[in-house]
């Protein structure tokens, strides 16, 4: 399973150098419709009905289709370059730094010198450059299903793929769910699921899609975290499926003994979302939710963080320091309506 | 200048039955593009190029065109009822409630006892309803343009335009700034911006747009507070633009002696937007920030409200409680990402 690096080529742009000027459409396996409409890339789906968000397409640069998805790499006018899987904006240069940073730092930054930390999915390497910020950090293994995603990201998005080039970093290539189960009880201090397509499309294959939030997959993370050990999920918007979110709430709360929270950002253009289907919805109104949950053992408070990232202080002085997250911002992220607390509360 | 309320009958609904299968275009004058393309309303504006936001229109339900506006309220699918001035989505009845509670529990909670206070455009009543929940409010003036925005509010708006009902209410049709420089020095306890239209409007055909936030106004709203009185008004999204942003604190610090600070929060369809040209940027991302001031006097914490409100009691049993404000909310709509905190500290 476990594969390390990779330096292959990936699929050359279509036509590196033309202007998109017609029109162009796909219709994936997955039910929903991406279309490059003239000079537009727009999401449209039939579970967000009735809402569509439109980036200007400059010029597209990469187009592929791996054994798991559509994978579309377009130069948009505003955001910068944008890398689409199944229709699904799933990163742009400009806004990547509020998600990655904050479904590493919230974890990482809420224990004590994290040594042993699992990335699921992430296969564009963005975690991984935030999580090698952290130096008490020895081992970063990453599990993602779909080596075309690493690959394009190192091509086209060298910012974000940076994240590959720390030596702790280990690229598994394979399924997330497998992965998870292989693993010793106990391995992994932190656990941070950036579902943008391995797991989520295994599901995706196998079953309903909510099985990522449900239970059994909970407890497989749960038996590969140490006592006291923490994990960073996505976990929807509260703007739009409370009640998904409530579920997902009550299951962590049954398998996850030592705290379970909520927290949420904001993302202008979404740069990453879980390919289930009714989870694309979380992108749509610019806030993204994430779930942090702790092990039973030493007790983790998420809202105060104990294990602070100074945000000029880079244990590597190549990377750039950090753009979003902060102690303050940290504890906000965890302070909720009051419509989606009441919900929360009442679990 | 005053008239109070107003029972006058709107425009009615061009076709109050017939759903929307054809295309219609509006261009307005204020030199920014909208349009009904089969079956969805967009925003595309030049200004912020490269991006649209579209709600599926499932029915128009009044089309009308005030002296100042063309004012457009459609039924959606997913968002409920939408008000449209000139293009612009000002108002959608899902998420109306962070906005307007915001705006208003910011400053208002932030001082003891408010008596006096003035809102400045907020034609459709939203923030009425909310000033309306502190009971020791004795006066609550509000200023607005453009009547038909009233009337449209009271009409297709109920749940908004309540903020009429409130006996302590007195609504002034009129320019707001003309109404400000008419006003005692010292009258009001907190002034609130709710710029949709009036000033806006008055401001883009007489000036630059930025008047708004240059230091005339500004120093028209401070002699018009008592000392120690706050003020909050819209201050476009950190994720647009930082320089505006850089630019309105730079100001606010040379007029209000008080305090300075920047706020912010997220509205998934932006249900409120300044209609200048280049304010219209804020409503792309589902952020919308606000700046929050005091005038010289008794010192205001901003970040630390001495007027809680709570969220189950309202001093009119028929309002609904508050949906989204609460205290954690309050002093973390302060809580900055390290990009922008950087910038707003070092002004």
């Amino acid at each position: 399973m476990a594969e390390t690096g990779s330096d292959l080529p990936v699929k050359r742009p279509r036509d590196d150098e033309q202007e998109i000027n017609g029109s162009i459409s796909m219709e994936t396996e997955s039910n929903y419709i991406s279309s490059v409409i003239p000079g537009w890339f727009s999401e449209i789906s039939p579970m967000w009905p009735g809402e569509a968000h439109s980036l200007k397409v400059e010029k597209i640069l990469f187009e592929g289709k791996s054994d798991f998805q559509n994978v579309l790499v377009f130069q948009s006018s505003t955001y910068g370059k944008v890398l689409v899987l199944d229709g699904v904006i799933q990163l742009t240069e400009r806004d990547e730094c509020a998600y990655q940073e904050m479904i590493t730092h919230l974890p990482l930054c809420s224990i004590p010198n994290p040594k042993k930390v699992l990335v699921i999915g992430g296969g564009d390497g963005g975690v991984l450059r935030e999580v090698a910020r952290h130096s008490s950090v020895e081992q970063i293994d990453i599990c993602e299903i779909d080596k075309m995603v690493v690959d394009v990201s190192k091509q086209f998005f060298p910012e974000v793929a940076v994240g590959y080039e720390d030596p702790r970093v280990k690229l598994h290539i394979g399924d997330g769910v497998a992965f998870l189960k292989a693993v010793p009880a106990g391995t992994y201090d932190a656990i941070i699921v950036d579902s943008s397509d391995p797991i989520a499309l295994c599901l995706f294959h196998s079953g309903p899609a909510q099985e990522l939030f449900e239970k059994p997959f909970f407890d497989t993370v749960s038996k590969a975290l140490r006592p006291g050990g923490v994990v960073s999920t996505q976990a929807e918007s509260i703007w739009l499926h409370m009640h998904i979110i409530e579920d997902i709430v009550a299951n962590c709360r049954q398998i996850f003994k030592g705290s379970v929270n909520y927290a949420w950002t904001t993302v202008p253009t979404y740069p990453r979302h879980i390919l289930l289907i009714f989870l694309l919805l979380l992108s749509v109104v610019g806030v993204i939710g994430f779930m942090l949950c702790s092990t039973e053992g030493p007790s983790v408070d998420f809202k105060h963080p104990v294990n602070p990232i100074d945000a000029d202080k880079n244990p590597s002085k190549s990377r750039e320091p950090l753009k979003f997250y902060n102690s303050e911002i940290h504890t906000a992220a965890f302070c909720l309506p009051t419509f989606a607390k009441k919900v929360i509360d009442s679990k």
